[in-house]
């Protein structure tokens, strides 16, 4: 079959190249046809060799991705072959709190990932797709749409009325935006490019605040909440971004930390944090169960992901290259047909 | 000043009378003008002698008001005069989990209620009423609403995607059919009458049942979801409705359990509630926070109240009867001007 | 391999045959040898084809059991041969809330039970045992020690301090026990026999009440809590006795709804729960990581179960007898060697 | 009345003095005598004008109080006169999350402190004080133990088996430990002071670490808990210790920011905490009914505070210095009578 393998660390060593099919599928197992991948940032850091250096070798890429049901092993009742699924991240984190393993044990390594034409699952590592999703919107879901629902719905306990802060247009970013507006939360993003605004603003942002012109942004949120500060930050900026978000917070809010596109380190001045009960929360994605729930939100509203470009197999170098250029709106996608 | 008293139990005995003006606010307190109260049926139980035969009389009925602060005593900063405001249901009860004392002593008895000019409050017995809200409006707000709000939010955590059964049209349905409906959720009602189903539908309402024509509704709850059955069901009916919400909520779903209209003692079932994890919440309105926090949501999407009928000093006691017949659709008022 | 199973609905179908081995493990599989089962009420109904009359037959009956690991599949990282285990009651029931078929498919029917030599059961449906504990002691944990551990402490948030009513000395009532006092709780336990009392009192129980000298017992509990009522009430009983666990129960407290032992259906009074805002919940055992929790716990005090009396292959249908004449204290095992 | 003031920030400018006696108590207010007070780092940094420079001058420093009902107003139905009660921290603060003036209006600064004869506070600022403790005792609870009580059991949902890390000997520090082994924790328990050492491990800590003969204490943590990591860090330190804590939490644990007695800022590496899911919840004490219901569970099992040294009127500002040595084991308490 096809598929996209990492020999060693390193973008410049990225092959398109044919490997052996998977193995036929066993008792609680499912064969799948992958039809389109989606990029994460995480995955620049795995090829880059900065995630995990002691990540196995070869590495096949990528952690989210759908397509086709076409086969399936003894004691499999959830799947029949034809249905359209999407994989998930961790095959073995179903819900609430995971171990360590199976909190570790992911696609896109130290797992094969998701570039390449077939897979042999456990039925845990599957999900249905909505039906009125495409293929190609499917495959955005995984890992952004859920670390977005993880932490504003399962972790946040977000309400109507609520503020949240998202930071930029990237794919979890857009993805907290549809789910805090689906909950009738207010929404307020922060971006320096004024087509991004404009885009945002129709998306059903309430408030942009452009971060170039008004660095303190923290004390913008402030103002625009009539004092009380935001409820939820949507923190992907790590330490570039993290002691503004301490300032835009309110008392008894939540710091979802994501991200770190910023840094991961850095100087932070702790004292306001204790001082205002606020709560930092690392999120890592989220279970297979916090996946199936958002599919059905999701679906309820018929929520289209917004997908900024589409790469083919040809092409996965330029789609990374894309994707760190941060001109993107919503998520990058590589077409597997 | 203007007040309904009853001095013994029964409708009959109620009257519009004079008695003396409250007394000066003293530190922490705060005088308001009632402007607007609403019926809940409590308060016709309270009249009857049926809610608690112990309650001291003469009784000042009702439990929801509206109206604006005319002086405050020492130690207030949260209100001045002139602020539009709301009693709560039981000014000692702030937040989380009440002792009984706190729980019990209420408006409406064995508290004074709202049906007069003017009352002497602790400040925290008064929320702020949102600006874009009405007297009449803001008046119904306070039992109806809080409970509806207490249940699916604070106690049920309800998220977008979610499933809720509301029973007929009464003042709690209708908020927690628009509370589910801003959170994202979907909504089936359960009404007779035709004039009311149209208006369910304006309201949001999903999918409507007609519990006389499809009396086992709990079956067709199953397969309007897809035969997963409700997340929510706002229990209003008590033993007359209990069997048939067992059978509509689904596994680990969430029966709330507000009212007794159709009998408060019955035969049931329990296996099912065991066997699915079901859990039958009891809910008694909320704590104050609980109100803020609604008001905040209602205000941030300009909901409003559905005001069936407004009724004046004169005849309070027809809008009992009007509220016992059962005919109204959301809520009842007083205007106390 | 031996095996007891029951070819038709029935006690004295039950039988003592031999039956083909288990498949060799496939991916993701583990074959394990069992040493011992223990007896939970659920087998009693299941066996006379009370719980579900349409659970396909033969039936190898019982959900509880613990053994060894005799063999792995590919792709097992948490279990070796030579591994201690225990078997789960709902394989693929990991954590978090189940979808039905996960909830439903379970040991001891529809799935084969714990009563056979050997199984091969996929990873999930395993965990470790303690080491400090026996396989006769191991195998009593699943449903009854789960029960209590997913009641008081994930669904209930149990704390010290709290009061905790247990009724009777069953399984699920002495694991409460057990778990409210190693959070620091208090434990009032009901039971009407005197020898019972003084092992109960030798096991912590901070007071008893014999329910049939005191069938008021719910206002004997109000006394002994000062008037408060309990936080929560381990109700096994059901409809026998709700009523009396609806006097006894605080505002704002939790019935933990378990048991149905003295009868499904009966006449209730639900107003009370209403105006106490108390929590009915009903409880299915629990999730893999609800046990994976409980015994780390139990570890950590090296707390042992409480067993009554072991039988063997030979006289399981007395075992039977035994667990349903009501006078063990504690597990009724069988031991399967 | 007695009582010690601050006329200016710094410590060498306090004064014992006299000062006009407190108001008469107004509907809702109570008078009590205060028998005794406990200092808390935060007393300190008040003194110092480092908390909050803006506090208006006069100060009546401590946060910490115990004493008598002497006078109650109308409407007060919780305290008689000869009650013995505590005040709390934040008055206006009974449950739940607080508004910004309700977490900031506080006994010692900006609201008078504990330093005084009498006090007249409203009835929400004071709870009773179980019968088994002494004024000297109970003027301990206040500030250091509600904050461990709300850290590990309100904000942290401690249970059995789990693993806390408490930092040193002060206040929180001690209480922590002492509530989880309440609740069936195990305890490592930091010092470098061997005498220390015994003491805690007299208090039930099941393991120490010393930090000076092992700074990687994080990587210790990983030791003793087999590798998993503890469930629950009380971080005292700040910028000091929280990169240990980081890599002592497990995977979903929570680190419990409540000072920064080793620096408010600091360089910091965020990458752990998202990879990790790490929740770090700032603390600020905690509400009225979070100490209500930590004296309960106390009360239960008659658990003393440890008082390391009692001070008088007199030598209010030697208990300050011995504070700030750090020799101390438990609360420093000044006695007011």
């Amino acid at each position: 079959m096809k598929a996209i393998i990492l020999p060693e660390f390193g973008k410049k060593n990225l092959q398109l190249t044919t490997i052996p099919d998977p193995k036929k599928p066993g008792a609680g197992e499912v064969l799948i046809q992958y039809k389109a991948a989606s990029l994460n940032y995480r995955d620049t850091l795995v090829i880059a060799g900065k995630y995990n250096p002691k990540f196995p070798r070869p590495i096949i890429p990528c952690s989210d991705g759908a397509g086709i049901v076409l086969e399936v092993g003894s004691d499999v009742t959830e799947f029949r072959p034809g249905d359209r699924v999407m994989s998930t991240f961790a095959p073995y984190w179903i819900d609430g709190n995971a171990e360590n393993w199976e909190l570790r044990t992911t696609l896109g390594a130290p797992l094969p990932g998701t570039l390449r034409e077939y897979a042999t699952l456990p039925a845990s590592g599957l999900v249905h797709r909505p039906d009125y999703l495409s293929d190609i919107e499917a495959a955005t879901l995984r890992c952004a749409a859920v670390t977005a629902w993880s932490s504003l719905v399962r972790l946040g306990g977000i309400k109507s009325g609520d503020w949240v802060v998202v930071q930029g247009t990237g794919g979890v970013s857009l993805f907290a935006l549809q789910i805090a507006k689906m909950h009738g939360a207010k929404v307020i993003l922060t971006t320096s490019d004024s087509a991004k605004q404009s885009k945002a603003l129709k998306m059903g942002a309430d408030e942009i605040i452009n971060y170039k012109e008004t660095p303190s942004w923290g004390k913008r949120v402030r103002e625009i909440t009539n004092k009380r500060g935001a409820d939820h930050i949507i923190e992907v900026g790590g330490a570039g971004t993290l002691q503004e978000s301490v300032k835009a917070v309110r008392s008894f809010g939540n710091i979802h930390l994501i991200g770190v596109l910023g840094g991961g380190q850095g100087e932070f001045e702790f004292l306001p944090v204790v001082m205002n009960q606020v709560r930092m929360q690392g999120v890592v994605v989220g279970p297979r169960n916090s996946f199936i729930e958002m599919n059905r939100a999701f679906a309820a509203h018929e929520t289209r992901p917004v997908v900024d470009k589409v790469f083919s197999w040809n092409d996965f170098r330029e789609s990374l290259d894309y994707l760190k250029s941060g001109s993107h709106f919503g998520k990058v996608v590589v077409r597997l047909d």
